[in-house]
C-alpha cells in the first residue's frame, strides 16, 4: 500500500537554512513518492486512505552515510583508545568472527532489527571481509523494509592474521563471488565497493577494485583523512600520492571524474584533516563526506571543518560510524555535529560559524539522502521516507513550537521510545503500537 | 528499612584509577551506612532481609554538582545561541516566570518527578531569585527522597526588570526570608547561598552574602570562569581583582580559607579557563570544581582542563547544567566528560591524556559525593545511595565483563528505562517494577 496520506504535524528541508513547518497538515504519497505538503488537503487526494498521527510530529527518516554492522556488538564499549590501537584491540578481533555463519547470524539479526526500530530509513554500511556473511547480513537487512548499501570489505594488508585477506586476487575473486551470488536477489539492499581505508589494501588491490567498479559500474565508500597517525602511514605506502585521497583517485575509487561513464557516487567518512586539494578533488569528482562527531570524539581523532565544507557546497552528510561511534541513533549524530562545530569555532578557527540545529537536520536528511537519490525531503518527487515522533515522554511545563519539539527530540528523545512508526519509500516498515 | 542486604554485580570506585568489580556478590546496608561489598555474604549479616537483583549491575548512585531547576523546562531547546545572549533570551525570560507559584508547581512538579527516577541520587540545585517557589521546590524535591541542596539565587545586577532583585538589600531579606523559613523543615533537602555568577551581583550583595554565610554557615555554589565574554565583563566589573576567583573571596564565598570557622564548601561550575591563581586558590580553599561538559559544548563555552585539576589534586565532580547541558542524565555526563577530555588533549594540550571511563565513573560518584559527605563508594562507612541498572533492552551476541556492561550502559542506556531501582542513604526510593 504505497497510495496515502499522513496527517500530523510535519516538519523537513528544503535547503539547509530553515527547516520548513506546517502544523496538522498532510503529507500526500503515491506510488510511494511525495506529492508534497499541504495544509488543507487537494480535492484530487481525498478518497486516499488517510493516517491521522494528530499531536506527533512526522519528518523525512534520517539517512546514515557510515555505519560497521560488525562493530554494532561493541558499541559503547572500549572507548579508552585511539584508532589505530582501536583497530587492532576492538575492531579487527570482533570482525574475525564473522567467518562463523551461527555467529554473524546472531550478531547481524541483532543489528538489523535494532536498525529497523532506529530513526534510519537509510544507511551505507561495512560488512566484513567474508562474503558469505555480508550476503546473510543483506539478506536479514532485505527483510527490515530498510533501503542500504552493503559492502563486503576488501583489506590485504595490515591486519591480523585471522583477518586479512591472503592475497589481492583472492580479495578480487571474494568480491566477484559476493556480487554474482547476490545478482538480483534484493530489491532494497544494493552492493558498494567498499576498500576498508588505504593502510588495508595493496596498490594490487586498489587496481583490481578499480576494475570491479569499472565493470559492475558501483558506488564506493571507505575512509579519508581521519586521524593524523592513519595518515602519517598512508604517507609512507604511497609516498607518490599528491594527498590521502589521491591514493584512492588513482585508482578511480574517489568518486567520478569529469566524463566518467560511472554513474554510482562514492561516500568517504570522516575528512576531518582533508587539505585544500583534497577538498578541490572531492568537490571535482562529486565525492560524499560522511561527517561522524561521534566516532570523531570516541577515537580521539579530531573535529572535521563541516563549515567550510558546506561553504564549499560539497555533498555532505552524517555517520553514526558505529562502533566508533557507540550508537546508531542519527538524532545524536545531529546534535554531536553541532556540538563538535561549536568547539571548532571556540578552539580551531573562529570564522568558522557552529552549525545551527536547522544545518545540522538537513545534513542527516536531504543532505546524506541525496547519495541514495531524491530522498531526504518531503518536497514533491521525493521518495516517501518517513518518521512519526512522540515525545510525550518528555514533560514540559510551557507550550512549545513544532521546531522546539523536534530540537528537544534530537537532544534528547533521540531514542526508539519516541519513534512510533516508519515509512520507506512508501512502506510502512515499523507500526505504532497500540499501548 | 535501612538495614538490608543486596545482591548482584556489584562496581564501585575506591579511587580515580581502577573500578572495583564483584561479581555476584554482597553489598550490606545497616542504618544506610554501606558494611561493605563482599564475595560471599558475612554470618553476622545473614538475617539481614536480602534482595537479589540477579544479573543486574549495582553501582553506587550519581551525583550532580551542579543543575537548574527552572531551566529543565526549556531543556534541549534553543542550543544556537552563546552564554551571555543564551542567558538574555533563554535562562532569564524562563526564570521571569516563577513568581508564579501555580508556574511553578507544575514546572517544578515535573523536574522533580524526572530527578526521582533520573540516575541521580544527590544534586546540587539553583532554584531562582524568587524565596516562595524556591521552598515549594525544596517541598517537592523532600518527597522524592534525593539528597540535595537547593539555592534561591541572588542577582542584583544586569538582568532584565522581570527578574532581577531591586536592591541588595531587598535580595538579602528575601535570601534570609528564605532561609528562616524553610529551618527545621527539611530533612533531605538543605539550603545553599547561590549568587549567581558575579555579573549578576553588586558588591554590596556580595557584601550582605558573605555575612549570611558566616551568620548561617552555609556551602554555596555559583559560576566560575565558564566563557572568555563572560570572563571579560567581569575584568570589567572588578578590576581591582586578580582573577575571577578573587572576587568570590574577597567576600568569603570561595570554600574556606585556611583557619576559617566555617565548616561547609563551595561548589564552582566550569571553570573552563582557570588559570594558576585561581587553581592554586581553589586548591587552598578545598573547592570543589563541577565539570559541566554538554553545558561547555552547548553554548560555545570551551573545554576545561580536567586533567590539570586530577593532577593537581583538586576537588571535582560533575554536572548535568541542565538547561546549559541538555539532560539531567549523569551518564551522558560521564562519557561526555571523557569526549570532550579527548578533543582537549587532540585540539589544545597533548600533554593533557583524556579521562579514561573508569576516572570519568569515578568523577561521577566519588568525586563529586566528597560535598555531601562520605558519598559516592560502597566501601566501609559511606552513606549507601545505589542504583540498579538493567542493561537487557542493550542486546548483544558475545560474552560482557562487569566493566563492559557499565561502559556500555554509560554510553548508550543512560536513560531512565534502564535505572530499575534506587536508594538513597539506604532510603529505597525508586522500587523495580514488576512486569
Amino acid at each position: 500500500m504505497k497510495n496515502f496520506v499522513l496527517k500530523g504535524n510535519i516538519l523537513y528541508s528544503k535547503n539547509s537554512d530553515k527547516i520548513e513547518e506546517y502544523p496538522d497538515s498532510y503529507l500526500v504519497c503515491e506510488e510511494g513518492i511525495s506529492r508534497g505538503v499541504f495544509r488543507s488537503l487537494p480535492e484530487q487526494y481525498k478518497n486516499l486512505p488517510l493516517k491521522d498521527y494528530g499531536e506527533k510530529l512526522i519528518i523525512p527518516g534520517l539517512v546514515d552515510l557510515h555505519i560497521h554492522a560488525p562493530q554494532y556488538a561493541y558499541r559503547g564499549m572500549g572507548m579508552d583508545l585511539e584508532l589505530m590501537d582501536w583497530l587492532q584491540q576492538q575492531a579487527f578481533p570482533e570482525e574475525a568472527k564473522y567467518i562463523d555463519l551461527e555467529y554473524a547470524k546472531k550478531a547481524y539479526g541483532i543489528f538489523a532489527q535494532q536498525m529497523k526500530i532506529s530513526a534510519t530509513t537509510r544507511a551505507s554500511i561495512f560488512a566484513t571481509r567474508h562474503s558469505e556473511a555480508t550476503k546473510l547480513l543483506m539478506e536479514l537487512l532485505e527483510d527490515t523494509g530498510l533501503m542500504t548499501y552493503v559492502g563486503k570489505v576488501n583489506m590485504d594488508n595490515d591486519a591480523p592474521e585471522n583477518l586479512i585477506e591472503e592475497s589481492a586476487d583472492i580479495s578480487a575473486a571474494h568480491t566477484i563471488e559476493w556480487l554474482d551470488g547476490i545478482e538480483g536477489r534484493f530489491q532494497r539492499t544494493k552492493p558498494i565497493l567498499t576498500p576498508r581505508f588505504i593502510p588495508s589494501c595493496t596498490k594490487a588491490l586498489l587496481k583490481k577494485l578499480q576494475q570491479i567498479r569499472t565493470d559492475y559500474d558501483l558506488p564506493v565508500q571507505s575512509h579519508l583523512s581521519e586521524n593524523p597517525g592513519e595518515i602519517a602511514f598512508v604517507k609512507e605506502l604511497f609516498p607518490e600520492a599528491a594527498f590521502y585521497g589521491d591514493c584512492y583517485d588513482r585508482y578511480d575509487l574517489f568518486g567520478q571524474k569529469p566524463g566518467s561513464p560511472l554513474t554510482k557516487g562514492t561516500i568517504m567518512a570522516h575528512c576531518v584533516y582533508s587539505g585544500d586539494e583534497e577538498i578541490a578533488l572531492m568537490k571535482q569528482n562529486g565525492v560524499f563526506i560522511a561527517h561522524c562527531p561521534a566516532s570523531n570524539m570516541n577515537i580521539s581523532s579530531g573535529i572535521a571543518p563541516v563549515r567550510k565544507y558546506m561553504e564549499q557546497g560539497l555533498h555532505m552528510g552524517l555517520g553514526s560510524d558505529v562502533a566508533g561511534g557507540q550508537t546508531e541513533s542519527m538524532f545524536r549524530a545531529m546534535t554531536d555535529a553541532i556540538q563538535m562545530s561549536k568547539m571548532y569555532w571556540r578552539l580551531v578557527d573562529d570564522t568558522k560559524k557552529p552549525l545551527t540545529f536547522d544545518e545540522a537536520f538537513y545534513l542527516a536528511t536531504k543532505g546524506g539522502g541525496a547519495f541514495f537519490g531524491k530522498v531526504g525531503s518531503f518536497e514533491e518527487g521525493y521518495e516517501l521516507d518517513a518518521l512519526v515522533l512522540n515525545d510525550e515522554h518528555l514533560p514540559h511545563p510551557q507550550k512549545l513550537t513544532l521546531h522546539q519539539r523536534l530540537e528537544r527530540f534530537a537532544y534528547l528523545g533521540g531514542d526508539v521510545q519516541g519513534i512510533v512508526s516508519k515509512y520507506v519509500a512508501g512502506q510502512c516498515i515499523l507500526k505504532e503500537q497500540t499501548a
